[in-house]
């Protein structure tokens, strides 16, 4: 059974919110892969996602749960659905390059008759190539269509349970951000500090655990930093680096990201310039985000900061965030981008993304938030401003 | 540059032994999306793997890396490719509904004239069903072939610089389970505990830090360990509940799984036995792994084992390990099982993972090691016997 926070009724409601999509796609039998959404749907949990799992959703009838031997005691743990509904692949199909999971999925589908109208999620990290091949072949290519994002598109406004649970990762990434700020230091070895922030996030605060979140702490410092994924190494930190870390708690697999930057001795002032072009563009745009609005309008907020300030950027600035597995915790539905005309509504939740990055240094500060008749929430209360301190 | 572990020498190795892989497949030009292949081949590093990315390798020249924009400093920083061999694809094609960055490495592989003899891993996490529809509709499906596991097959012996790396993260994983031994003890919080096993795999020890394992600690007790990949929550350790934790240190992306099983109290008849069978399975195990035994003849030292006590085990026991990333620290080629009769030789590492599930509990005691002429040497020192902490 799933954790209080996913009652019978919400799990009806997305239940039903997916099925209503499934009928606009003309699509009869959704075969879910992306974790995310297993969870979403089913409250289905576990590191189980690097062999072959799905949730099957007909139109009418439960849901099923498909995947391994081993996590079907998982799958009873953690769902709202049935014993009977839960099928498992044998064990010996493992990472096995004679015989596939896959083809025991195809077996089940044409037991229950649904051998047309397949909807699956095409660009998903845990729907490979191959296992749509053994699809097609069972099926034709007509059979199947591609559904990736659907379920997605279903999770983009949030029940006030899941804004709950999105506050609680705010408290423990907001914690999460005092514990580096405090131990900052010239000299500590970055991994020393990464061990303290993570540590942090999972022991949480009393009476709320942490759980892991879907990306670890992206934390590059000075040269590094212009590389926008780099992790972390064992160099010190130095006067003269600015350092920025990328992290988020996590309570029951949702997430609120945040980033800061600090600085070691006295920041440069084109340093100083670009935070002020980020702080701006965040205040403008959580004034902006109010429903009715659409994201391109949110997104050149940060882009007209930028611009008065001299600098060009390039890349998306937000998207929406939620439940999440790894490698991403964004919901990869829309983005706060030129050319991005979804429209805000009440309870969609983002994460702000206003960094910057030259050749020779990358400065972010990030906020998520939840858009409200007044405009963006943060989800966290974190200090904006360059953290600095005396080398 | 890569760290100072992954020599030219090596580099040269590595993609010549690549190119004879391909050279046997018939592929001219292979498409490299698995980051723990892209990472091998190059050295390529970061957080990034959650858009598309390759290393493309040609039967001559250079290598080339493929990714996203913001990622090319990475890619400038961590890898052994000349500045000119790094090709990014546009930012506004991140996570984009209407187009696809794939479509941009299909004018990439047409300008170079790469337009058949394409090898893609198609089972893989990181090359979409999606994305493979895009190179079919390039190139058609006849220019594609599928090149799951062909890396990672070169990957299997690994070479003296990486059997050292191996042995440093098999010094984290020991600390870890160090540190796991003293701080486990009744009502202390699940997660707590995690919070602190996985902040000393991170912090390391003196001159040794830690990079992210590709699996997050799994850490069930009591019935929840009869599920085999549920991670943790924060319900207090009990008395009378046994608890296994599999964790890994990693040192520069490099892993050393092993898993223990603790209990509160005194542990019952049936878990004993379980551990007796499982420490006489190790025992034997690493005994019969010597070069030129094959992996289904040393997987039934462990399926006999079990027998004697009166278990069945259903699934496989051990697969190879090294560099990865997530979401599997597994190398997915050779298994050991049953009806493998991959032969083993020296310096091939596996996890042998002799765990056993029951309705009830679950008990995991498992070793890495690597194949010597006299048998497998565990990779790490860790005590293997069942922990008991009185309540």
């Amino acid at each position: 059974m799933p954790s209080s926070d996913f009652s019978p009724r919400e799990y009806a409601a997305r239940l039903a919110a997916t099925r209503g999509a499934m009928s606009d796609s003309g699509i009869e039998t959704l075969l879910v892969s992306d974790p995310s959404n297993m969870a979403w749907l089913t409250g289905y949990d576990g590191w189980s996602f690097y062999v072959p799992q799905m949730v099957i959703v007909p139109q009418h009838g439960s849901p099923l749960w498909w995947g391994r031997t081993q996590d079907k005691p998982g799958a009873r743990q953690t769902t709202w659905l049935s014993p009977d509904d839960l099928f498992d692949w044998p064990e010996e199909h493992v990472q096995h390059s004679m015989h596939h999971p896959v083809d025991h999925l195809a077996d089940l589908l044409r037991a229950r008759g649904w051998t047309a109208g397949l909807g699956v999620e095409m660009d998903n990290y845990y729907y490979s190539a191959a296992s749509h091949r053994i699809l097609q072949q069972a099926f034709g290519t007509e059979a199947l269509s591609d559904a990736t994002g659907l379920v997605n598109w279903q999770r983009a406004i949030k029940s006030d349970v899941e804004i709950a649970m999105m506050r609680k990762a705010g408290l423990l990434t907001a914690h999460m951000h005092e514990v580096l700020r405090d131990a900052f230091r010239e000299g500590l070895p970055k991994h020393e500090l990464v061990a303290q922030v993570q540590a942090a996030g999972i022991s949480g605060l009393p009476g709320l655990a942490g759980d892991y979140p879907a990306i670890v702490p992206i934390a590059p410092s000075g040269r590094e930093a212009s590389a926008s994924h780099i992790t972390w190494n064992d160099r010190p930190l130095t006067t003269g680096e600015a350092t920025y870390f990328e992290i988020s708690g996590c309570f029951r697999r949702y997430h609120c990201p945040a980033s800061r930057s600090l600085f070691l001795g006295t920041p440069p002032s084109n340093i100083r310039r670009a935070e002020t072009a980020v702080l701006t563009a965040i205040e403008d745009t959580l004034a902006a985000a109010r429903p009715g609005v659409t994201c391109e309008e949110v997104a050149s907020c940060v882009y007209d900061s930028f611009a008065r300030a001299g600098y060009v950027k390039g890349n998306r600035t937000g998207y929406p965030i939620g439940l999440s597995y790894p490698p991403d915790w964004g919901e990869r539905t829309m983005s706060l981008r030129p050319g991005d005309r979804t429209v805000l509504q009440e309870n969609m939740t983002f994460h702000l993304m206003p960094g910057l990055w030259t050749p020779d240094w990358g400065l972010a500060i990030t906020e998520s938030f939840v858009v409200k008749p007044d405009g963006g929430e943060p989800l966290a209360d974190i200090p904006r401003e360059l953290v600095v301190k005396a080398a």
